[in-house]
């Protein structure tokens, strides 16, 4: 197809489609005549993953060319994408944030107990650190324990999640749902998580506390 | 205490402290002489919640404003300061985000289905109707049964995080423990999440599917 008709198919304008390009988001077509160029169900589908990672992760141009960078580059394993989109969901480190030593040390110390393999620079240990100390400036004695109900939770999750994608499945429709998966449904919890509070917590004062009527038991 | 005192024990500098009092966001001092004014530890504790709101969930001031304008309404019910919880949370609507018509009812069937009482306008519906039709975009025929797995989940974890309030608990205390559990578990589990990704990928390649090795079963 030509790029106007991929364009409109994917509900973006040329000019954005060409910026992608530029920006090494999405392949340049392959060249049919001078001045035109022909795109495939292949751009199609990249750029359906762009405007997903856009306006349900709200990720920058700059991190969604590392996430595509990962999905196309197939020497990188399965386990060392989900290493780079973990990667790029980390949240803009504050200047106000700022983890004491001991924070960092006690969230690697959690980390290790739990029994999980994970890079000793993923992002998110620094961001369970820099909570801690927050959690500790509200005047709280809290320690690494109050994550583990969390953690336990997070496990069970990522479990189911990581298994249904069957190692059987080729690489380039592994990877892509992966990202897919990691960025959206992380998105579809803490929706589902805001509704199920006001609901238990109306339902705690419609008919007091352990009454919440609830579908999901 | 004097306005430097609580800056320096909150870890901010006097001008932001000021600029909280003037936005709204801090209750002013006790005037004490004609260019001073007494601080009690009720604003220390304000200041490292509104610090907390910024650095861990990244609230702008004027989200900051609602959630406190809720904590001090006392009319308020603890379920309606949940509501107002939720709204904070909502992402940035992004121009390209556009649920078309069916999502919407989709998502507003599966709730009632759920059994859960949530307002209508209710941020989190309209995220979940642009990403179901965000997942549609990609070429994949979903329903809101994909979210049944993690409104599971989420039921689970509202309901016991609802619990761990009592009702007991005076208001005042209880709301801002309400919205630091919110706002700040959230991350928590967000972060813990994709190291569990990274964990259990990890374990798939390692070990083969079905083998990963789990602190928290």
């Amino acid at each position: 197809m030509r790029i106007s008709e991929l364009a409109r198919s994917a509900g973006l304008s040329v000019a954005t489609v060409k910026y992608y390009i530029r920006e090494g988001l999405l392949p340049a077509g392959v060249r049919s005549a001078p001045n035109q160029a022909e795109y495939g169900d292949e751009h199609l589908r990249r750029l359906r993953l762009i405007r997903t990672l856009r306006t349900v992760a709200g990720l920058d141009i700059g991190r969604i060319r590392r996430v595509v960078a990962a999905i196309e580059d197939d020497s990188l394993s399965r386990h060392a994408v989900f290493g780079v989109v973990e990667q790029v969901q980390a949240r803009e480190p504050s200047a106000e944030a700022d983890a004491d030593a001991r924070a960092n040390e006690e969230v690697d110390g959690f980390i290790e107990e739990l029994g999980w393999h994970v890079r000793p620079d993923a992002a998110a240990r620094k961001e369970l650190a820099d909570i801690l100390t927050a959690l500790r400036g509200l005047g709280r004695q809290y320690g690494t324990e109050v994550f583990r109900p969390y953690a336990a939770a997070a496990d069970r999750m990522a479990s189911w999640e990581v298994a249904q994608i069957p190692p059987s499945e080729p690489r380039s429709v592994a990877v892509e749902r992966m990202v897919v998966g990691t960025v959206v449904f992380g998105a579809v919890f803490d929706a589902l998580r805001r509704l199920a509070h006001e609901h238990h917590s109306g339902a705690t004062e419609r008919d007091g506390p352990g009454k919440a009527r609830s579908a999901n038991r």
